[in-house]
């Protein structure tokens, strides 16, 4: 590490400041700096309204999306087994009762008799709700599969909800295909986290099957720096300039051309980013901070003296990271994590890297093409490999009396 | 859960004063309660010890076996290659090296070339050290393999280093050999446990290869109330036992029957139990209490009015999980984690359990019986499956100027 720590440039909490002043201008300010930036998006300066560790699950949006980043996350696809509108809206209903419960830090209540099994797994009693958020966004599939209009929807599918397309660098495990449902589950403790997952797939015994699940954390340094990926750079500046309702309106919530029940929600973009660590680790400085076309260290750009500013054109390699990040002009919500996943037994190397999640309300014009841009071009190709990508529709909020994806299926 | 919070119940706070008075009276307070209790244990008491967030590499003994258990764990098995017994020493100098600078939060320095891959990963700068600790065993192939003494130390090798025999139940993984090495890093924030983890495996290059990688957490309800495993039970109580350094010599470190460089060493024992959580989460609250022979919410064991009241041998069934720990009348010392691993793709269900892990001075009377026991009779093993177990002699403590295992390579 260089000695250099840059202590007289802007700092992450300086620039929160100032965006809290600046507001909604900053996220007018170009395409340059909003750019996707690869790894860990976190909101630091609404930490204050968490203070209370709760999120409660209704409201006007779905928590666990502009949410400011919990330490863990666990990412679960589902396929729907149900036959039925109404079976499938039960388990909605159950799974709206426990996530209701659970994000107030409570349990489902004991049966009355020890002849049942208990209706709470337990392992998360008196460990309170730690920032607990629960997300549910549905896939292409659950409006249509193999031609047929599961479950009467189909002309309700929203309008962006086409899958990511192949990209030329993708090596998509056939194992990960994304799945009726996606449920993102977050808290800042993993076993309250697991526990949530847990008793959702329990609650759709008989109605819908788990394909995968994924965990994930990230860590914050103190004094809320931008966390570093995997590969060591500092991750997640970019969030930082839609940091305002006109910018989350902007970026984020999806519009009023949607069909009615999407308007206000969002769309979760996934890709699972293996990071070829051993390479990396032995790749030179110079090369890895041409990759990024950022300082190590500080996290500035080229031709930049401090993390937070602006980023010029002049010095950057054509094929960096930043520089691919400015052309492509948009601006997507970050919220991945990392992940270590053991050993891989074929090659003896780390499965690690990182679970790309971002939110947008236009995957087509937003994500898509930067991503397209960045396979073609991004010299950080040479050390990940793209194993899964999903794309999923999440509905806004509900309000007491609702259940999740209602306006979905009862319009 | 069942609403009687047993609150007039001594807690597990009231007990750790009590034992932190009563000192090693309570430790010689024979096998009942000291028994192993499946899942977690976890020492409260000194906590304070730990405030600075640091603990040194350097010491009589090494850090991560009765240290306060973290949140977070990594446990990694090596396989040397090195054939000479200097490339060996060399690792470990380098590990050694590391190890120092890790457990005081720092990183490996810049080599001043930007030509050269950078010394460190650098995804922990800024975190601090969060409590790290990094603890090395020796497996028995160390010493020997193929009947070839590997680095002229076989006639140092510790008295009750034999591996684990094969247990009836046994569902172990080939690919989860014991290997020459293991390495346990431990911290209460993941990303600097995995970077420790991370570099060591690096500086290993060309000297040890990583056969494999597990990680594991744990969650401590607020005040320090006795943790849960993933079945849902309070599981840690038999530590506090011998919570004291006479409880530490009667059930941890090696004593003075052992070779000179194990003196005041300590052997783990590691099983990763896979618990069938779907197959659990069917049973009835009774068919469940009776297997561990405890209430579920107080955790009391049958009989006993609260968590921490004397087990009393009237009304555990025969097969109960605490009836047969009080038949073993041994003590050891847990340091067990929940891990969680996706969704098994051969039947579609959680992988997920529990790490197990335990410090004891003599495995083969301590452990062992103990294992053997319970595979043959523990009404437990309907609901679980142990798919990898070895054994480590992991050495005393090293002063500064010393190398992890020097007094075993060069004595």
């Amino acid at each position: 590490m260089k000695s250099d720590k840059g202590s007289s440039r802007l700092t992450r909490r300086d620039f929160l400041k100032l965006s809290a002043v600046a507001g909604a201008a900053l996220t007018l300010g170009g395409g340059g700096a909003s750019a996707i930036m690869s790894a860990l998006g976190r909101d630091q300066s609404t930490a204050a309204a968490s203070e209370s560790d709760k999120h409660p699950f209704y409201g006007a949006r779905q928590s666990g999306i502009v949410t400011p980043q919990q330490k863990y996350m666990y990412l679960a696809s589902f396929r729907v087994i149900a036959e039925s509108k109404g079976e499938l809206s039960a388990m909605l209903k159950e799974w709206t009762k426990f996530s209701t419960l659970a994000a107030d830090g409570g349990h489902r209540q004991d049966s009355g008799s020890n002849l049942l099994p208990p209706p709470d797994t337990g392992e998360s009693v008196g460990l309170g709700a730690a920032n607990l958020t629960l997300t549910f966004g549905f896939g292409e599939s659950f409006f249509a599969a193999d031609g047929k209009d599961r479950f009467g929807i189909n002309h309700r599918k929203p309008l962006y909800l086409q899958s990511i397309p192949h990209m030329p660098k993708d090596h998509l495990e056939p194992s990960f295909q994304a799945g009726d449902i996606a449920v993102q589950v977050c808290a800042d403790d993993q076993q309250i986290a697991f526990h949530s997952l847990r008793n959702l797939i329990r609650l759709a015994s008989g109605k819908a099957i788990v394909n995968w699940m994924e965990e994930g954390f990230i860590s914050v340094p103190d004094g809320g720096q931008t966390p570093r990926n995997l590969f060591g750079f500092k991750d997640g500046t970019a969030n930082l300039l839609h940091h305002s309702d006109k910018g989350y309106n902007d970026v984020v919530w999806a519009g009023q051309s949607e069909p009615l029940w999407m308007q206000g929600g969002s769309y979760l973009a996934y890709r699972k980013i293996r990071m070829l660590l051993e390479v990396w680790d032995r790749t030179s400085l110079k090369d890895q901070e041409d990759t990024f076309g950022r300082t190590k260290e500080s996290g500035a750009a080229y031709g930049a003296a401090g993390e937070f500013d602006a980023v010029t054109a002049a010095r950057l390699p054509a094929d960096s990271h930043v520089e691919l990040a400015k052309q492509s002009r948009q601006s997507i919500h970050r919220r991945a994590y990392s992940y270590t996943g053991g050993i891989d037994s074929r090659t003896g190397q780390l499965d690690a890297g990182l679970l790309f999640l971002s939110y947008q309300r236009n995957p087509q014009e937003q994500f898509i093409p930067m991503l397209r841009l960045m396979q073609s071009k991004d010299r950080l190709n040479e050390y990940t490999q793209h194993v899964a990508s999903a794309l999923y529709a999440c509905p806004p909020g509900i309000r007491e009396g609702q259940y999740i994806g209602q306006s979905l299926l009862e319009a």
